[in-house]
């Protein structure tokens, strides 16, 4: 499938994911109107939408519900959009601008920041087990509980602890810290499809072997970009930060080329393991080199 | 029923949920461990366990499993001591002392902080959603979207953004803060037994006006607390914070004596709510003044 195919049908999920989140998330009758007009400054804001890509064209490749899996994406999205909202703050990244934008402590005050977090993290649950999403309670207890475990103290925010600390001295640390922080959550947006299609135990481990080797590629690519990227391509700070803050990176361990084999090698094992699924696969096949030729 | 056998109810809930929290909150295997540490700290740290005593007690009147409740009020704890932490924040309250030890942020730092209010907020809905709380998926998704409304932008972290902004004029806009703010947690412990013991439409009618009169009424006491402590008696910095930072409260709005009134109305109201149980509800009833005379 053409690249531009590709960006066309991630284009096409992102505007779907838009508006159900538009719909999805909560609007205040009173003075906590700032609080819901700061989660959706920050979760409907300009992003990729990839997980809920993956999310959906992995459901796709199952025969997955459209409408469930788009509901858990957005709960999932909103994970993501409250965890930038709290890596940002003053007290953690302290970034200014995310995607050319004033990060919400900015836009609106830290204590605002905080808050929208949290009650995005709320709002993630209450879109994956309100009814409306699935009608079997099963399934939504079950998308609800791998997303909590995506999310916590095992997965994301765990990640972020070991990320903060710093301690992770070699490769085997930092690819610890990678599955925790980012690679939980990437997992997750292939769950969602495996659990609402009650998927067969070849398309589990299919798809959870894409997750992982493209989250880890991701990541890779993610601190290529730290190395090569500007500010201009980015929005945000850029430039080698990690290196300058003397952070161990998958760059700054094996060097430019040695990284960028391995996203190439990651690569091709991700497109291998569709090969389950045959030409149903076709467009997330197509999808491995149009997420890691990212420029920001 | 005597106030000190109440009181051994209390205590021994409060030692029965410390036990429960510290098999349920996880424990991380690498540099995480400092935030698994920071949520330990924040969760088991001494506090009344006000919540799953009613949930508790609410349980044994209408016959609900005590396993699912107390699994279910430990899942509220975390609700509730995350959004402790994130209160104490620099940036909300700016408090040191919580109950006579440092806030987590002053004990850790904030980043730790953030980010164990964060994952105690995720752990809230692993422990409510696994499938070891109860065997039926239907009452873990309903008990697991209750607590996420409670806790979301239209339940406490709501209240939370209301209480900043400081929007509240009159004795209703102080009212509605509260009924967010504090309100929607105290109300889900009364929510969970329903839940799962399948109540009938007359216990669901007194159990949650009961929840508001006791929400209510604990609320006043809180503000007359805050005029009428001292530092000494509470733990934290005390003598009419409110006041002094210009926010208005049922105290200055309704003065101290009208203040005590409507305590006593509320108590006498809750109180008669119970009547539907007979003396099933005694130990619940008599818990009324216990809740209500308390010193911090």
């Amino acid at each position: 499938m053409a690249a531009d195919r590709v960006a066309a049908r991630v284009s096409g999920i992102a505007d779907q994911v838009d508006a159900a989140l538009d719909r999805l998330l909560p609007t205040g009758e009173g003075p906590e109107v700032r609080l819901t007009d700061a989660m959706r400054y920050a979760a409907l804001g300009p992003g990729k939408r990839l997980r809920p890509f993956f999310a959906l064209e992995a459901g796709r490749v199952l025969g997955a519900d459209e409408g469930a899996t788009l509901a858990a994406a957005c709960a999932l999205e909103c994970i993501h959009a409250y965890s930038l909202v709290h890596d940002d703050l003053p007290c953690m990244d302290d970034d200014d601008l995310r995607r050319g934008r004033p990060t919400v402590h900015r836009q609106y005050d830290e204590a605002t920041a905080v808050l929208a977090g949290d009650a995005l993290q709320s709002a993630a649950f209450e879109i994956v087990l309100d009814p409306a999403t699935h009608a079997d309670p099963a399934v939504r207890a079950e998308l609800g509980l791998r997303l909590a475990r995506a999310s916590g103290a095992l997965g994301m925010a765990g990640g972020q602890m070991v990320d903060l600390t710093g301690v992770r001295d070699d490769l085997e640390g930092v690819a610890r810290m990678q599955r925790l922080k980012t690679g939980a959550l990437f997992a997750h947006a292939f769950e969602i499809p495996l659990v609402v299609a009650r998927a067969d135990e070849a398309a589990w481990a299919a798809l959870t072997g894409f997750a992982d080797d493209i989250g880890l590629a991701y990541q890779i690519v993610d601190d290529l970009l730290d190395v090569e990227g500007t500010p201009e391509e980015l929005g945000k700070a850029a430039g080698g930060k990690d290196a300058a803050l003397g952070k161990t990176n998958f760059v700054t361990l094996l060097g430019l080329d040695e990284a960028r084999r391995r996203v190439a090698d990651l690569a091709d094992q991700a497109r291998a393991r569709l090969d389950v699924f045959g030409e149903e696969a076709d467009a997330l096949r197509a999808s491995v080199d149009f997420v890691l030729k990212r420029r920001s």
